[in-house]
């Protein structure tokens, strides 16, 4: 198996994280977590939604966020927006990226933002037009592209159709989102080699939740289909409210941790990856999900038994 | 990618989950759960193990165990066997395979038998004698094969050297285990691979620990090498009391899952095996790491929603 020498860790744990957290973080406890999200060196952070405060009260502080955090240039500090008012608010701020979304299942769309996903997509035009107009990064999820908990089995060609009606808009990225963690590897791989065969010029990634313990199973399917971007979010915060039966995405120190033991570099710190994630832990006062929190790095599980042997030998 | 159109998945919980949970389970309950999981239909079952019963008082029980359970025909219950007096005792009992073990690293191994790795392997001769004699299935564990606790990366020649040992000694299988969880899909497909090569003729198994997460992304990398044999522990029973920072065995239910969504034959009933996984939450009287387990299947979560809805709808 050949493995890109590369990838890029898209950090949205401060959005799609925290928008499923019963507990919601003050302004403060959010800028602390995306400031040591910076820290640790990801080049894009997913920080924020401009969804209607009524719908994600979790994010309702959007531009308080967006005012205080330290902004590290170079840095992709993007958020989620629904429609045109969103929009003029997130470029108010001096948003780096704004990202659409639509379901691929039209169920789950109509539970989601009560439109059909035509209406969806064309909202989106003057969302497009005012992005172009700023000069800021455009790009869109497919919500549901691995299955739909309402349909089941989301047809690969409406995926498809999603994407392109993206492409046409002028996204410079379009992110498929397993939502409900129905993917599994082989489906990843048939789907990402179509789009990127239909769709050679487009940015796709991938954002797995890890609802069935297969998220990172998913991530290697992508890897040999070529896929370079990757959603993960801080200690497997979140879930999706909307979507019965999800968790919460991938723990991006849990994909990270796997990306650098295989060789592929990622840009991010572990090290510093991981205090943010212990970060997350004692902001939302719970056990987070992330696999590495617990057991540690394969290196440090070395470095601590032998360090243990050489204090057992010290005193023998 | 292509993927084979069936695979081997053998259950190990009731002898590598149970030997390392803190809760002792009496004979009756051990019977029972080998008891659901042999009408779940796997086809191997690793039962109980004849170490010392002071190193394992978890398995004190194996001959009461063996002798107590339903056997069906043509499934293979195997037992993991130490050293000559071991293998008398498991034949005694009629076992259908008796699996050796030793470590890849030598700390490893001295710590878990108080032996050399050679020594280990010299005294597996007359274990493969007595099973030759008796017409029993043999086969052996590379413990620690994708890394050690104690020395951190093992050379791939190291493993390759112990394979070599145990086809001399004529064994049928050998199982590569990740005591610790230390394994990454672009080590698995690179050791697959050499070994693939260099035994051709050989069975070989992969056997997996959930610790950072990447068990089932390993399993990806077994099958695009070609592997099909995989070990799963019941509900994700389990750990290595004798590896620091070890967790159980990927949740077999978690692994037959997501090969029966990648269209993957097992020849398991999942929803018997899931019946199973309860059964182990019980007895044990925790809550198991098992993904499936809390989420349900992919195709329960459409059908719960879908019943929700109607019912829903019927109420309007």
């Amino acid at each position: 198996m050949d493995w890109p020498a590369q990838v890029t860790v898209r950090e949205v744990g401060p959005r799609d994280g925290l928008q499923a957290e019963a507990r919601i973080l003050s302004t403060e406890e959010k800028v602390r977590l995306i400031d040591a999200l910076t820290e640790a060196g990801f080049g894009r952070i997913e920080v924020t939604s401009f969804v209607h405060p009524g719908a994600v009260p979790q994010l309702a502080d959007a531009e308080a966020v967006l005012a205080r955090i330290r902004r590290r240039p170079g840095v992709i500090y993007s958020a989620l927006v629904p429609n045109r008012r969103g929009a003029e608010r997130a470029l108010a701020c001096g948003v780096d990226e704004i990202s659409l979304f639509v379901s691929a299942s039209e169920t789950h769309n109509r539970h989601n933002v009560r439109r059909s996903i035509a209406e969806s997509l064309a909202g989106f035009v003057p969302v497009a037009e005012l992005a172009a107009a700023a000069g800021v990064r455009l790009s869109g999820y497919v919500v549901t592209a691995f299955g739909c908990p309402y349909e089941g089995d989301v047809p690969e060609e409406q995926v498809e159709r999603i994407v392109g009606a993206y492409r046409d808009l002028g996204v410079a990225a379009v992110y498929l989102g397993d939502t409900t963690g129905m993917a599994n590897p082989a489906q990843v791989d048939r789907l990402c080699r179509l789009l990127k065969q239909r769709f050679p010029d487009l940015e796709l990634g991938l954002h797995f939740h890890n609802t069935r313990g297969a998220a990172l199973a998913n991530v290697v399917a992508g890897l040999q289909a070529g896929i370079t971007v990757y959603d993960g979010a801080v200690g497997g915060l979140g879930g999706c409210p909307y979507a019965p039966g999800a968790t919460g995405n991938v723990a991006t120190e849990d994909l990270v941790h796997m990306l650098h033991e295989m060789g592929i570099a990622t840009g991010v710190d572990l090290d510093r990856l991981l205090a943010a994630a212990r970060l997350a832990q004692e902001l939302m006062g719970r056990e987070l999900p992330g696999f590495v929190l617990k057991a540690g790095k394969r290196s440090d599980l070395v470095r601590s038994v032998q360090a243990r042997q050489a204090a057992r030998e010290a005193e023998g």
